[in-house]
């Protein structure tokens, strides 16, 4: 049982019985015991109820992050379950070869990401509880999974708000410099040692199977390709031709690289800026029956969002002129700043400029693997819109 | 070319120049012709720039519905030209056996519903202009679709405002009093004469569909179930018991029918008022795997949102209570006026009430066969919404 106790000040209990799971300094009135960062304390309101049980973190604006709002010990046993539990919701949901097995709040330990691709897992770590214990956490994966390697990708700017330094590394067994996983019926090269994020972008895995529909015998454009999920599932499902664009020669190589490991020769590649890119084909009246603009985080302040705004709606504006009457832009976001109606006010807004005929027909979300926590507006983060764009009658 | 023309009031064009396609009475300078309801007529805004060409109807506050922005003839040609591109844009994205062939305004012509059940048509008119030109309309679908019969289902108390009064009735060939239709790979028994909007709701076949992974084994209560769009997918789909409630007792009759027609001995129905039964099933401690919430508009006006805003949160908590740990709730509203933003909150209001952990897995609207115009807040209407729902750690 814990020693260390944090009592809030007055009416601070009120956002944390909301659902929300971060406790800041600021709203702290006094701590008992020996507080010490990364050790487990109780959290109590003003009038000494018992509000929930988490990590310690006196370097880190947010002081607390809670993991259980009963007053259970939060030993080994406590996280193995949290951990198996999350699994096997992903296998229930059908989820095999390479997903995300546990999406930190969301699945209910802040600060903890792990991924699998085959049979490797990565970790990704951002709070400074989880950091003290992550031998645990590795015997805990071993125990639960028996992986062939685990890598840490905890090469996060972010860590420092938590006085963590950024790390990558093997913590278990050998990990390759290159994995070759399954998306959909797609091979993939991940290079989980360098690649993005933990390796690559597991969220869009249904989105890019949705393509499906559009695609077939069609002219495909995929801005933003990265590795090339969306051109590559477009030529799987039969399109005529497809050019990937990425400002990244690594990404573009990677994407060549897929292509040949799935047997496609209709996909081409090009380095360049896609912003550059489109008003070059704008300007040569160059067209395409469907375009894909899948960008990273324009914004990642908030104090951003006008400028992204602009981004996304000059992009979105450029794609919607480029389209053969009939054809489809698949348009996503990443940005959790760029919140859905904000999305769709933006589309809207480009519908206007381009003074084309433009149908909604899908919207969707991350995929199953990335669930979404009501009380953490960050964790709905992915928009996947498709328009219809045709000559006005 | 239409000699008529209406002058709209300083300003009034920039609602329209924006995108929407309604002029109110309330906002028209004058008007220059043979004023006749039902007759085409160009609008000009005050300085005599042309806006574009529409009906007029005098008896309606909705004076006129914008049809093109460009001095076109608005002749037979001009409307089966948008009616077949509506048709070829539902092939192109699979629809096959039955779909919404024509979705009034977000299809270009406000007012004009055609849904396709087999090889017959229903056409259901909301407008003054498009009465007139009934026979037209018939005219058109034959020449493109040589249907074997067209029914119209034009029963709406809305029509009183166009100065319509409600009418049914066969139009073209012969309608059966039944039609089999495939909804993806299950057979339903449709009455286009008598069933709910033009015999039934093809709004939600994706979504029908897309309940396939949650479903396998478990036990299924469907709540609102209508003929059983979702119920007879859950059997399908291998749950192990589906129990379909409905107040009417002609819909669970057509579920039994329709359980029937496709081979399935697993599916009850029980005629109940939904809030009563979900009530009295959690007295009883009654629990289910998998809930599915498909119910009729709460909200039919502006005014009553906040009614029916207690009215979703209550059956959503009543759901999330009576799930097992670990099952899917699976939460539609098909009301405009429950937007996105407003669903969500609902369905996280009921989380916090329900004490449980509550992750969103999935977010979807209507079928592409329903498509969204930006300019039109009414045609985003269908929201589907997946969460598991677990006891807390």
């Amino acid at each position: 049982m814990s020693k260390l106790k944090v009592f809030l000040k007055p009416k601070e209990e009120f956002r944390l019985k909301d659902g929300e799971n971060f406790v800041y300094s600021n709203e702290i009135d006094k701590l008992e015991g020996d507080i010490k960062s990364g050790e487990i304390a109780s959290v109590y309101s003003s009038r000494g109820e018992f509000i929930g049980k988490e990590f310690l973190n006196t370097n880190s604006k947010i002081f607390v992050r809670i993991l259980s709002r009963k007053d259970v010990d939060l030993d080994k046993n406590f996280f193995k379950k949290l951990i198996k539990e999350a699994n096997d919701s992903r296998i229930d949901l059908g989820f095999d070869n390479s997903y995300r097995l546990f999406f930190s709040e969301a699945d209910g330990i802040p600060g903890l990401i792990i991924d699998k691709y085959d049979n490797y897992l990565v970790i990704q770590i951002s709070s400074y509880g989880i950091d003290q214990r992550k031998q645990m956490f590795v015997d805990i994966m071993v125990e639960l999974f028996n992986p062939k390697g685990i890598y840490e990708r905890s090469d996060l700017p972010s860590r420092s708000k938590e006085g963590l330094e950024q790390f990558k590394g093997v913590l278990y067994g050998d990990v390759p410099d290159e994995i070759i996983i399954y998306e959909n019926h797609i091979k993939l090269a991940i290079d989980v040692k360098n690649g993005q994020k933990t390796g690559t972008f597991l969220d869009q895995k249904a989105n890019h199977y949705a393509i499906k529909s559009y695609v077939k015998n069609k002219d495909v454009l995929d801005c933003f390709s990265h590795i090339g999920g969306f051109a590559l599932h477009a030529a799987s499902f039969g399109a005529k031709e497809v050019l990937a664009l990425d400002i990244s020669k690594d990404a573009t190589l990677q994407i060549e690289k897929n292509a040949k490991l799935n047997g496609f020769s209709n996909v081409k590649t090009e380095v360049c800026d896609v912003f550059d890119k489109l008003r070059e084909f704008n300007k040569e009246n160059r067209k395409f029956d469907v375009i894909v603009l899948d960008p990273p985080a324009f914004v990642k302040k908030k104090e951003d969002i006008k400028k992204a705004y602009q981004g996304y709606k000059e992009i979105n504006l450029q794609a919607m002129k480029m389209l053969r009457s009939g054809g489809y832009l698949i348009t996503c976001s990443c940005s959790h700043y760029m919140y859905p109606e904000l999305f769709l006010e933006m589309i809207a807004d480009a519908t206007l400029d381009s003074n084309r005929k433009v149908q909604m027909i899908d919207f969707k979300i991350q995929d199953a693997d990335h669930p979404v926590l009501f009380s953490a507006d960050a964790s709905l983060y992915l928009k996947y819109v498709v328009v219809k764009v045709s000559d006005h009658a």
